[in-house]
């Protein structure tokens, strides 16, 4: 199968994912208070959405910079990237979960759940691309850049043991832990923008 | 990355994000009055639903003209473009509560949370679009011509004022704001069928 | 634009709105009877979302042999599709409406809304291709043949009437009603795979 | 009609019902327990969206190995297509059932409407093939190998009974029944990933 076919359903799991994610903000129902006190209140829910938003877009990104490099798919890798996507589809529900309970004392089951989807997608995105390079450079184009595949290896390197220690400060403090989510996502847009500008592929 | 994947992703969150719209229309549970009474009742749904729908495909026909101009799209294109469409998905939520509350006293909340909304989607698509014919025309085509890009940006100039302007009526007067979302809606489809008619793209 | 990227967002409200009609169908919460007895009962959301389902398989078909006949879309031809793939994105509304009331007093007013819906459906389908064959062929392929075309706009001569009486019906009979909208949809399933086996599009 | 329409129309309803599973697993409100004990009691809904996706992800995987044989879709073969993508998108509803009800006396019932949805599936599947091959290989390529072909339609040979036999078996015991389809997937998963691993498709 080529990667064009699974790019398809990919794209289609990746833009639903992210716009159920609107599903989780809610219209307040109104009592003691006004709308406008109520849809302050309401800020974890959009930080939440934010902040997904942003994480399944830059998992989305580098989807696309791991294709690039393939010449076709065999279906180890396919049902590889069927596991990988069942992650993103879940990331909607930890999203609520967080939203809902940051405040609480119940947070960091919340703030630990998010971080463990977030991790395991990680790792099915690492496994992927290991599964893509390994034997050889199973799937990769004949004209594939080794020192480029070797900076790819290099820059997915972080994402699990970043995913997996704010998971971790989760157990003890979730609005950290969240805060945390938050910084990866950020950092990794404003890190990626400054280095990545010169490079528009026609 | 060309533009190919970026459209296939974004249109996905377009027709998403549109279609999710219906979720805000509720079947009416059945009191002391008839069905056909409570679909009439209903009426600030139905527009909610026509004019956000209309509003996402306006924008959607004008991010096409967009990108139809450009060669590529580097990363921080990109990441401007996810932060768009974290906008475009958020539609669904204060066109309910537009719908919700118009009739109200609350409905002025409503109102600027609608034009709020809006009035960050027109920046981020001033923004993506300055972004790309910015540097010297960073990812404009080669053949691009100057003309019809000056256009382009003079047309895009008045969205950002214009949702600003129904936002700051919104204030004082929620009914009046969301009569104004609908004729900007209105007045650009109008507007754009009779001038553009010619320019049948093969 | 060409109508590639119209399909892409077309496809993709065709597919959306079909497939969220399964939220329509809920899992019953038990009292005194039994699941089995309950899924029993849920029969009319069954053939509901059967019935809006193959009308919108049918309707992308249809569409697709409109696209297939054009050399490219201008704006107003742009701008009636979204008016017409808002019609298509509001069916599972009514399609709940009538799954739920089918079977009460109010089950006319469902009927109607219904057949509303499917009749405006079929007002913007025919007007979208009125447009493109107007002005001497505007949107028309420079190879296209003149009686496919006539052919074409013979067979979607009936749809509105058709829908408008099943409507008009509704207003005494809601059962009945119901009957013909899901006659509508198996006589055209029939007689187009019947009429239309040779021709294998490569 | 070519392939790749029916390919993007199919496509999207393979994302959207897979993707929609996440709505099943509820955000659960707290009472006597702690957040993390009832993430704990949720895990009959995990595994549901877990094998509802993976089975979604499989079928999507074999409908592009039948599409991939074929030059081209009558309208035969696009309706069996829409009744086909009518069952894909119905599954959401009976993994809601069965993760609801499984531990209870319904859930008898529950696993039958599962296993019914899946076999329907599987029988649609099956027709879909069966009518594009027949009449002297009606759709297939003019260079499709014959031997590959026969291989196809022995692969797909014990869909339907194996799944029959779980629904069968969900007369009786609820439970195992789930765990056969879950089995079946993973089944799949491992047989196809080992024996399918050379065959990288440019």
């Amino acid at each position: 199968m080529s990667t064009t076919r699974l790019e398809t359903f990919a794209d289609g799991v990746f833009a639903i994912a992210a716009t159920l994610l609107i599903l989780n903000v809610e219209v307040p129902e109104l009592g003691a208070h006004s709308l406008s006190h109520e849809l302050v209140r309401l800020w974890p829910a959009y930080v939440g959405y934010a902040v997904s938003f942003v994480t399944i877009g830059i998992i989305w990104v580098n989807h696309h910079t791991v294709l690039r490099q393939l010449r076709g798919a065999d279906r180890t890798f396919l049902f590889i990237n069927v596991f990988f996507l069942l992650c993103i589809a879940f990331i909607p529900f930890p999203t609520r979960l967080l939203a809902t309970y940051v405040r609480t004392d119940d947070g960091r089951s919340a703030a630990v759940a998010y971080g463990i989807t977030l991790s395991v997608t990680a790792i099915f995105f690492y496994l992927m691309w290991r599964y893509a390079i390994g034997g050889g450079g199973r799937l990769l184009r004949a004209d594939a850049d080794r020192r480029e595949v070797d900076g790819i290896t290099r820059s997915y390197r972080p994402g699990v043991p970043m995913y997996a220690a704010a998971t971790v400060v989760g157990i003890f403090q979730a609005e950290v832990s969240a805060a945390l989510y938050a910084a990866i996502a950020l950092f990794y847009v404003l890190s990626s923008s400054l280095f990545g500008r010169d490079e528009a592929v026609p």
